[in-house]
């Protein structure tokens, strides 16, 4: 057995831990041979001496083997699956998904839930009645196989070394560091089994890295795990700075990601997708990138993909009826417009200030046990550079209970910030990581 | 209540906690309502980005304040308090206390025991037929009153943090931080209620801090810790790389301290001692730290402080007789002998080597829970600098067991260092650290 003692020091001092040294470290903890104070100083050292490739390596492996892992071989055709790191109106998982499964690629995505600032797709598709995401694995399997496409939520006892040290560092302040979140990404992706990985880096001020340079190290050090573990792996630095579309809230993203599977969704959210969606199809081996990018780009002009996600909804016990009329969702029975407080421009809208608005209206959770109203949420109608006159309407808030809009309404309006001029155009796609290299666009 | 969460992530950042938040969280992790595994994160965030003297001022103070603390004002005269940061071989403690008491200052001393390669003032007394060290307030203010001098165990609830911060960080790799370290021994040191704190801090090899500016670091931060406090307060850097004195072991130690206290000890020890007494005094407004120099050596020339150190033996229970004829010790059963495997010089003796050497012989401690073999340990008869000719007898070892032998043996010989030519001449005393600043020898 390790001695933690003597693991720690040799971190704190920078010092390079085995392989050896990594899998006894995580195997103990998740054993409960090696207490949380241990473990939290190590993360704390962790935060301050970095891990190397191969530590990194190293101890995604040693999560991934901590529970059980999903073998999809059974799954005809190649399996790609897609990682987001979170942010604000970001649906791009109900877009890409039934994208790439209507060219005939495999997604059997397992997905999380939102917390804080963030959604999660989970919650996203359960606002549709009917539709569970706690299936087993045959059912999944077999959902995957004959419609192409199922996201659920995690299955079995898979690792379980990324549940407790996750919870761990939720409440030491160990978070932010590069190796543990690449580990604690990629070992949950990995265990999921797919052939191909398409990882979606948020940068910007709503996003977790802040900056383009962290988006790319943290790309890098995942993708670079995922190559090293046998799979195709690639990641997008995409724009968080402000919401993806127009609509942040549980049902009300499922209606825009139908309509932007209709060639009808918003500029930046559809041109995201298509850069996931060729990427996911590069990757299953369908053409080159900018061909890809065409097969998505024709898929969004015929809307079939809408078929494939009323398809898997109904595979999963939910009303498809929905999918195709999503003015069926029950409406917020409050509705709030918030107004331009003066002439100008939209020169930012903070996402983590919006997210928490739409959290605050009843869309998101403080704490995991809260309850989630899925009507609630935000439809945003200015976007970052237009152009605005006083007593425009900026967006409109969504609320079940009206006293909610007290506070969220002055948070939401804190997010806007309303220049003189014009702000400079954004990138929405800011660089492409794959084993090769950057790219930057 | 304070947010641990906030204050872990804020010293992670390089931040200053405020007295408010260091306050709240001495007394929420004393109270048990902040965790362990938050406590390590922000111990090893501490040992990362340091604290700076307020800080840590702040952190004694509360320290201080989680428990009881002793007020000495009902003795009489000014009372001095002597520490040592911790070395093998050194029983300045017996010699220095009953030197200063013989002169008048008051001496109420509350002691440690031995962990690791390093012996504890505690064990050394309780070698002594009779003596107990765990002795009420009362009785102990009556002995210092009377007899000038006591040296006792903690006692009470005094400085719980300390305790409780000290066992965590002996498991989580956090001891080595100069803000933690200065803390810990100024807490415990500011609680015992002395007027003025002479500092021994030892440096080398032997030592916790291996170089002499890391010593002057510690030295300065526990002055200003002091003085802050409104105490009399100085530190002298001594030597640990080689042993103090000849005598490594417990009743060794006592003989070889009451040998001191009549002239005729070993000129390292004695030398020391002399340096630390004189401070002592001069911290008890006895004259110049020459004069009071001068007073010590009339005293060891005199021989009148065996009486005071017999008398205090007496008063905590003990038989004097063992320090008017320490050859009433009862020795241990076995000897061996050591020998020089060759002609040459000693350049080396690491104190820490020797030190584990004698706890393997009996006369310390692994663990917390173990006995302690009063007669073993270690006698020096070829000291750093010494020449050598092969077979000449480096030391005695003494055990209770002959089976004691077999590791300590060699872990013994292995700290020696035997070189062609003669060693340079070491300082014994480094430097001297007031209030006013760093005098270096």
């Amino acid at each position: 057995m390790v001695r933690m003692y003597d693991l720690i020091e040799k971190k704190k001092h920078g010092g390079v831990l085995t392989g050896e040294e990594i899998r006894g470290m995580v195997s103990g903890y998740v054993a409960g041979d090696i207490p949380d104070y241990q473990m939290s100083a190590m993360l704390m050292a962790i935060c301050f001496q970095g891990m190397n490739a191969q530590e990194t390596t190293d101890l995604t492996m040693a999560m991934v083997y901590s529970g059980d892992t999903a073998d999809l071989s059974g799954i005809a055709g190649i399996k790609v699956d897609k990682h987001s790191t979170g942010g604000v109106g970001d649906k791009t998982s109900l877009v890409i998904g039934p994208i790439a499964a209507s060219l005939g690629v495999k997604i059997a995505k397992m997905s999380g839930r939102g917390l804080g600032h963030t959604g999660g797709t989970l919650d996203k598709l359960e606002s549709i009645p009917g539709l569970t995401t706690g299936i087993d694995k045959e059912r999944f399997f077999k959902i995957v196989d004959e419609v192409g496409i199922a996201i659920i939520g995690q299955t079995g006892n898979m690792v379980p070394a990324d549940k407790k040290l996750y919870a761990l560092r939720d409440v030491t302040a160990t978070v932010d560091s590069v190796p543990l979140i690449a580990s604690s990404i990629m070992s949950k992706k990995l265990a999921a089994g797919s052939d191909a990985i398409v990882l979606d880096v948020k940068t910007g001020s709503g996003a977790f890295m802040k900056t383009l340079d962290d988006s790319i190290t943290l790309a890098k050090e995942m993708v670079a795990i995922g190559t090293g573990a046998g799979r195709k792996c690639c990641a997008l630095i995409t724009d968080m700075d402000v919401p993806l579309g127009h609509a942040v809230g549980n049902s009300l993203e499922v209606a825009e990601a139908v309509r932007t599977l209709r060639g009808e969704g918003p500029a930046d959210l559809t041109e995201v997708c298509l850069q996931l969606a060729a990427n996911m199809l590069f990757m299953a081996g369908k053409g080159t990138v900018a061909e890809c990018r065409a097969l998505a780009e024709a898929v969004l002009a015929d809307g079939r993909a809408v078929d494939v996600l009323a398809a898997m909804v109904k595979a999963q016990g939910g009303d498809p009826a929905y999918i195709y009329d999503t003015s069926r969702f029950p409406a917020a029975p409050f509705v709030r417009k918030v107004l331009s407080p003066a002439d100008g421009y939209v020169t930012c809208i903070d996402a983590e200030g919006c997210g928490i608005a739409a959290a605050m209206l009843g869309a998101g959770r403080a704490k995991k046990e809260d309850a989630i109203d899925y009507s609630a949420g935000i439809c945003l109608h200015k976007k970052y550079g237009d152009r605005l006159k006083k007593g425009d309407v900026l967006a409109e808030l969504y609320a079940s209970d009206e006293a909610r809009f007290a506070g969220a309404e002055q948070k939401f309006l804190d997010s806007y910030t309303i220049g003189e001029a014009p702000a400079a155009e954004k990138k929405l796609v800011y660089a492409r990581v794959t084993a090769d290299g950057v790219e930057r666009f």
